[in-house]
C-alpha cells in the first residue's frame, strides 16, 4: 500500500443514497457496506445502477441450486428429461469436437465454471499476476461487452471518464454516448513518443470526482507498449492518485509483444498492492485476440480486490450481464475451454505469433524505407501513420483496392498488419507513400 | 391507421434537446428529424442515448467499405492475407459443419447479412406479417440482449415502463435497474383468467409520458396465449392509445402453441397499420426457443416502420450493439443460418414440438387429477401453480431432488416442462400436491 500523497486527502464521500432514483434492496445495501469497508474506491465509483444491482434470486439462481436434481423443471429450455440436450439432427451434423450440450443448452450465468477456472490458470500461468488478490473471471461476450458491463456499473452523468488519445474510437460509445457522459481523452505519449506519465498524473490530480480510466497496452490503434520503466512509473502515478479511481486495463492485445525492451505481461499486474481506498484495478481480457478466436466472442472481467470485495463486484458484474445479455454464447465458451486444455496450444499460438512478427518486421522496414512518419509501434496488430487528411488517403487507397482505416481525430491512417500477407506489404506501403503528402 | 381517440390529443412534444447531457452530432440531428417526420412516437420515446447515438464512421464501417479489397489492412484480426481465416489446428479439429471463417473471424456488425435475410424469410414464411413495413432484423446475442438494446434506446429516468404481471422477472433488471427506472407491472389477466384488455387500456390512458410496454405471448412464466379475439381487442386498444408508445413484442416462445382456440402467429402482426405518431411496434425474437438452439444465443430485433424510419432505427440499434457488445458470436450465427437453410428443418422442429405437446398434455392431465390450482396455460414451456409460499414449496421439492422455480411476487411455482421426461411428470405433480397446502 502507498501512503496518501497528502494526509489531508479525504476520500470522496459516498453519494447521498436518498437521492438515488432506485431504491436499494437489503442485499444491495449490505453489498455497499461490504464494499465501503473493503474497497472504498469501488464503492464510491459505482453508478446508481451499480449500487442498486445485485444478482437476483430469480430463475437462473434457482436453476443453479437445482442442478443435479433427479427431475429438473427449472429452466425454460428443452432437454431429454435427464439434463441432456435434445438437438435437432441437423444441429448434430454441424458439430465437430463440441458436444450438443455445449451448443444447444444454456451456459451458466457468469460463464461456464470450468472455463472460468481455466482462464484464471491461463492469466496466472508462469507466475503472472503473482501476489495479487483476484476475483474469478466473469465470462462476457467479447471484450467490448466486458467494457460495457464496467460502464454500466461505474459510469453515469457526473463520472469523469478518461480515455487514451490516440485510442480506440469505440470507447466513446461504450463509456460516453451510451452512459450520457462526455468522455475526456488523455494524451498517451509525449512529443518524443514516450509514455506521458507527467501529463497523466496532472490530469488525475485535477479533481476528486469518481473517475474511470482506461489503459490499453498494447494499444489500439498505435500498437504501442511502453518500456518496463515507463509502465512502472505510470503504475506508481495511478497508485498515488487520490481517487476514487477505477482503472480498466484493456488487455485485448496482451502477449502480442514483438520487442525486447517493452513491458512483459499485463500492466494490470503492476497495480497490485494499490490502496483500495483510492484505486480499483480491473482487467478486461479475452480469447478474441489472445487465442486468435475473433468470431467466438469470449471475453473476461477480473477485479483486483480482496475476497469480500471481489465477491460483491463479481456478483454485481454477473447481475449487469444477466440484465444486458443473460448467458454468453455456449459454443464459443466450449471452443475456448477446448483450446485452453489442448497441450499443443502454446506451440500453435506461437506459430501464429511468428507470422505476425514477420509481418510486423516487414512493415517496419518498408515504412522506414519509404520515409513515412508514424507513431511508435512495437506490439499488437497495428501501426498508425501520420496523415494530414486520413480520409483522403483512405479513399485514394480504396480506389486501388487497398483497405486501411482513417482515424480522423488524430490525423492518422491505421494499418492492421494482422490481415496482411507479408508479400503484399511493400505494395501497400508504396501506395501509402504516394497518397500521403 | 386508427383515428385518434380524441381529436384534442396532441402528441407529446420532443424533449428540449438543449437539456440533453450529450451534444447531438449533425448525423444524429438529421436522424431525429427523419424520425420526427416518419415515426414521431419513436422520436419522442428515444432516450438521451437513443437520440445521440448513431452508427459511427469508425473501424467497422470503414472495414465494411473495404470488404473485397485486394489488400485489406482494416480490421484488427489475423487472416491469411486473402481474407481467409488462419485458425490454429486445434480449432479446426473442433469444427464440424461450420467453416473456420464462421468461427475464427468476426461476424459483420449488426449480424451476418445472409442470416438477416434468412431470418426475415423465416419471420414472413407462409404470409406471416403480410402488409407490414419491416426493418431488416438486427442480430443480437440472444433475446435478453435484444431487449436490453431497446432499453438503452428507449428507457431512461422519466420513461414509463409497463411490464406484464405475471411476467418474467428479468425484465426488471433489463428495463428497470439498469436504466435507473422503477418499472410498473400491468395485470395481464382478469380474475376469470381472460386477457385484461380493459385494465391495460385504463393503464395506458393514465398518462401521456413516453411509454415502453412489453407484451409477451406465449408468456413466461404462464405459458399463456390469448384467444384470437382477445388478442385483436388488445391490439386495437394499443393502437388507440394516445402514446407516444413503444410496444416490444417479446416473441421468445413464438410457435409453441398447443391449443386450437389461441392466437396463431405473432401478436406483433396485429399491430400493422398502427399510427406512427402514436405507436412504434418492435419485434424481439430468436433462434433460442424457436429453433431450440438455447446456448447459441442468437436473437433478432425488428421494427415495424416505413423505410425512412426503419433505416434510422436499425442504424441506432446497430450503434447501441456496437457500444455494448460489438459483433455477435459468429459460430452461433453460422449454426442458425445452417438450420434455416436445412430443408429438413420443419420436420425436425415439429418432432421436438410433438415431444413438448406430449409433455404439456401429461402435465395438464396430472394437474387436473391432483386438483392443483394454476394460472391458465396453453402454450410455451411453462405452467404456473398457485402457492401461498412458493419458496417453501421449492425448498421442500429440492430436498426430494426435484427442481421447480418459486415466483415470489405472484405466489406461484413455475414448472418448466420442456426439461421434463413425460414419465417423470406424475411423480413431480404428486410431490407438488403434497407440498402445496
Amino acid at each position: 500500500m502507498t501512503a496518501p500523497a497528502d494526509p489531508a486527502d479525504a476520500p470522496a464521500p459516498l453519494p447521498d443514497l436518498a437521492m438515488d432514483s432506485l431504491v436499494l434492496s437489503t442485499r444491495a445495501r449490505a453489498q455497499l457496506e461490504l464494499l465501503e469497508a473493503h474497497a472504498p474506491a469501488a464503492a464510491r465509483c459505482l453508478s446508481a445502477c451499480g449500487r442498486a444491482i445485485s444478482y437476483p434470486r430469480g430463475i437462473p439462481a434457482q436453476a443453479a441450486e437445482a442442478s443435479g436434481t433427479r427431475i429438473n423443471a427449472t429452466i425454460g429450455q428443452v432437454t431429454d428429461g435427464r439434463g441432456g440436450a435434445m438437438p435437432m439432427p441437423l444441429v448434430e451434423d454441424l458439430l465437430g469436437g463440441i458436444s450438443a450440450e455445449d451448443t444447444v443448452l444454456y451456459a451458466a450465468q457468469g460463464g461456464q465454471k470450468l472455463l472460468r477456472e481455466a482462464w484464471q490458470l491461463w492469466q496466472t500461468r508462469g507466475g503472472r499476476l503473482a501476489g495479487m488478490d483476484l476475483s474469478q473471471p466473469v465470462v462476457t461476450g467479447g471484450l467490448t461487452h466486458a467494457l460495457s458491463v464496467m460502464a454500466e456499473m461505474f459510469v453515469e452523468p457526473g463520472t469523469r471518464v478518461l480515455l487514451p488519445n490516440p485510442g480506440w474510437g469505440n470507447y466513446d460509445l461504450i463509456f460516453g454516448t451510451r452512459r450520457g457522459v462526455q468522455a475526456e481523452r488523455y494524451e498517451l505519449l509525449t512529443e518524443e513518443g514516450r509514455l506521458h506519465v507527467a501529463g497523466i498524473s496532472r490530469t488525475l490530480a485535477a479533481s476528486a470526482v469518481p473517475t474511470v480510466m482506461v489503459v490499453n497496452f498494447p494499444s489500439n490503434p498505435l500498437g504501442y507498449l511502453p518500456s518496463p520503466e515507463e509502465a512502472e512509473a505510470l503504475a506508481a502515478a495511478l497508485k498515488e492518485a487520490a481517487g476514487p479511481l477505477v482503472v480498466i486495463c484493456d488487455d485485448a492485445y496482451l502477449g502480442m509483444r514483438w520487442e525486447a525492451d517493452t513491458l512483459r505481461g499485463s500492466f494490470f499486474g503492476l497495480l497490485g498492492g494499490a490502496d483500495p481506498a483510492r484505486l480499483l484495478p480491473v482487467k478486461v481480457d479475452g480469447a478474441t485476440k489472445e487465442l486468435f478466436l475473433f468470431g467466438a466472442r469470449v471475453g473476461f472481467l477480473t477485479f483486483a480486490a480482496g475476497p469480500e470485495a471481489a465477491a460483491v463486484l463479481e456478483d454485481k458484474a454477473r447481475a449487469v450481464l444477466r440484465g444486458n445479455t443473460s448467458s454468453v454464447s455456449a459454443p464459443g465458451q466450449a471452443m475456448v475451454l477446448a483450446a485452453l486444455r489442448e497441450p499443443g496450444l502454446k506451440a500453435q499460438r506461437d506459430a501464429i505469433r511468428k507470422v505476425l512478427v514477420r509481418r510486423y518486421r516487414a512493415l517496419k522496414e518498408a515504412l522506414a524505407d519509404a520515409g513515412l512518419s508514424h507513431w511508435p509501434f512495437n506490439s499488437g496488430f497495428f501501426a498508425l501513420l501520420e496523415a494530414p487528411d486520413p480520409e483522403a488517403v483512405r479513399q485514394e487507397l480504396l480506389a486501388q483496392g487497398l483497405g486501411v482505416v482513417a482515424i480522423e481525430g488524430v490525423g492518422g491512417v491505421r494499418i492492421g498488419y494482422g490481415s496482411l500477407d507479408e508479400a503484399d506489404i511493400p505494395e501497400l506501403v508504396e501506395a501509402l507513400r504516394r497518397a500521403i503528402p
